[in-house]
């Protein structure tokens, strides 16, 4: 795979994108025409979540999705699969909106957080009351409108897909709540951080997302096929975010350096270390935290790479990666399909955002 | 209506709330034991929400719901009918706790809130980083783990119902989100605090979940009637509320003396209080904020007495409520219903909590 498509990503994420994209102008529109009527604030807030849902993501969760629903002789154009894919991304954009609240992060994709651009509004009118405290409210709030209107988008789906739906949303909030947990434990211990990966990424970010669409084209049976290739492609999907959290380029990310090291998340990464690290290297890593300085951060990432962790995670992420395209081979869907699916593989396992 | 029945409520309540604690714990057992076996951490987390759920609310909304489908010749057995009333409980259980994250309240319904409850589990544990952000990023979670759980109950109930149920939703988060608002602009504009009062409550806690009840009992003309009942009790239910945010009793309501000023709410109270004041009277009101002392609260409270401001609410209520029970007099309901309802309605009106 090249630097470029590194970066921005294969081919087969692009029409899942379009589609999603243009659902959410749609959906936002009619949010804001509604909501505008009862007070012109309300325009500004539903604007701050659209730019972040609509803003310079991998849209990674409909492309699952949609080549699931697809490779299952789904019809491209159904718009319940639009709907479904504007409903992922839309969730997303929730999860997203109260993760940097309760990190308290400056930005994201590039761009002011949710809290902060309304932290922003507060301070530019001069309101009453502490600007953060309000950034931080409209933002829980403007997160809990995305959820609903990320659910209404799904409300007329067949029964089956809403149940993977909701299954999907309690994993999620369960494995920010274990990733929050992990991080105020600062755990090492591998069972933990097994089961933020599994939750907060594998299942959210590719099993669900794929066995949405395969149930929506009426295939059980895909569904099944696909969780397979779709297991050992996430747990890598959050390895390599992991790695990204150390070692990711800011401009590319969209994110601040080092924000996991700061965080003091309990990552597979982190755990590895703990096991391989010297004890003059354990007492580099104990200056994880909140006030780590930049070179606090350089020591960190350079004992990661010394103690042999992110090789370890490197050849992880490889080893998933063949064992998920392996499963590819067991797949019933059409060729085409199937060839989107692994160059997404791919992507997900060396992508540089 | 004796003193008594002020503060408890009417026998109105009794059966919806037993129903609704009941299915509540039976909800909440599922997941707790389906994710205490990933970490025992989740069991203790899923246990501080349930705590709140299940504490001493009102239960007025299961109870609003339970009469308007029994009054349409619904089976008060429905299961369908015990899991959209918990279903209500659990979602106002989510609002909550994101409102008590946002406010920075230290007590609910008599007891820690759920953000200060798990601060207080970080710091018995001597974990790392802020304890209050901890609390404050678990309260999120668990806010939206109470979100999705109440959405997977009535997952299965006819489309009409849930396409209410997703009113309820955005309706809910757009009032509080102007609620934030209007208390950060210390708004007196009494569009905006009509909208807050119709949004935050009218529809939330009266209107939608009795044409909730009305639906699902397949009786479209009952909700609509109904709608004209509960519309003049929802703005009744809000009015008494901004009374008891400003003078009830903290023994009773369990919530401190005072919040609402503390908050600066832009509540009709006080854009009655603002109209009404006189030059001294207004810089009086101005002491309203976070900063506050006791005797400031006292003093508010007096100007709010003496400009004529409370009786001038309590005028309204009485009004909205006489024009609330004359609309049941055109309600196609049996007569137990109505006259539970009635009872309803009246303690709405003067009620203590």
């Amino acid at each position: 795979m090249s630097e470029a498509e590194r970066a921005s990503g294969p081919g087969a994420l692009v029409q899942a994108s379009e589609l999603t994209l243009s659902r959410l102008q749609t959906t936002f529109s009619a949010e804001r025409e509604r909501w505008s009527a009862v007070h012109p604030a309300l325009d500004e807030a539903f604007g701050i979540l659209e730019r972040l849902a609509s803003g310079s993501g991998k849209r990674l969760r409909p492309a699952f999705c949609y080549w699931a629903h697809r490779g299952g002789g789904g019809d491209p154009g159904d718009p319940r699969l639009v709907d479904l894919m504007a409903g992922l991304e839309l969730l997303h954009a929730f999860a997203l909106a109260h993760d940097d609240v309760m990190d308290g992060s400056d930005s994201r994709r590039g761009q002011p957080t949710v809290h902060r651009s309304i932290e922003a509004i507060h301070r530019g009118q001069q309101w009453s009351g502490d600007p953060a405290k309000f950034g931080e409210a409209g933002a829980i709030l403007l997160g809990d409108l995305g959820h609903v209107m990320a659910d209404t988008l799904v409300a007329e789906l067949p029964i089956d897909v809403r149940h993977e739906w909701n299954l999907l949303r309690i994993e999620v909030n369960v494995g920010q709540y274990l990733d929050v947990l992990g991080a105020a434990m600062r755990s090492t211990d591998p069972n933990l951080t097994r089961a933020i990966t599994v939750y907060k990424s594998a299942r959210y970010s590719v099993v669900r997302p794929l066995r949405l669409g395969a149930l929506l084209a009426g295939r059980g049976d895909l569904a099944d096929q696909l969780e397979r290739f779709g297991e050992p492609l996430g747990v890598a999907f959050q390895l390599r975010d992991d790695i990204l959290g150390v070692f990711g380029d800011p401009e590319v990310t969209g994110k601040p350096v080092g924000d996991d090291l700061r965080e003091a998340k309990a990552t597979e990464l982190l755990a590895v270390a703990h096991e391989r690290a010297t004890p003059t290297q354990s007492r580099v890593l104990e200056k994880m935290g909140a006030a780590m300085s930049a070179a606090d951060v350089a020591d960190v990432q350079e004992v990661l790479v010394d103690c042999g962790a992110s090789d370890e995670i490197e050849d992880r992420i490889g080893e998933l990666l063949r064992g998920a395209i392996g499963h590819l081979g067991s797949v019933d869907a059409d060729a085409s399909s199937i060839e989107a699916l692994e160059s997404l593989a791919r992507y997900v396992a060396v992508r540089l955002r």
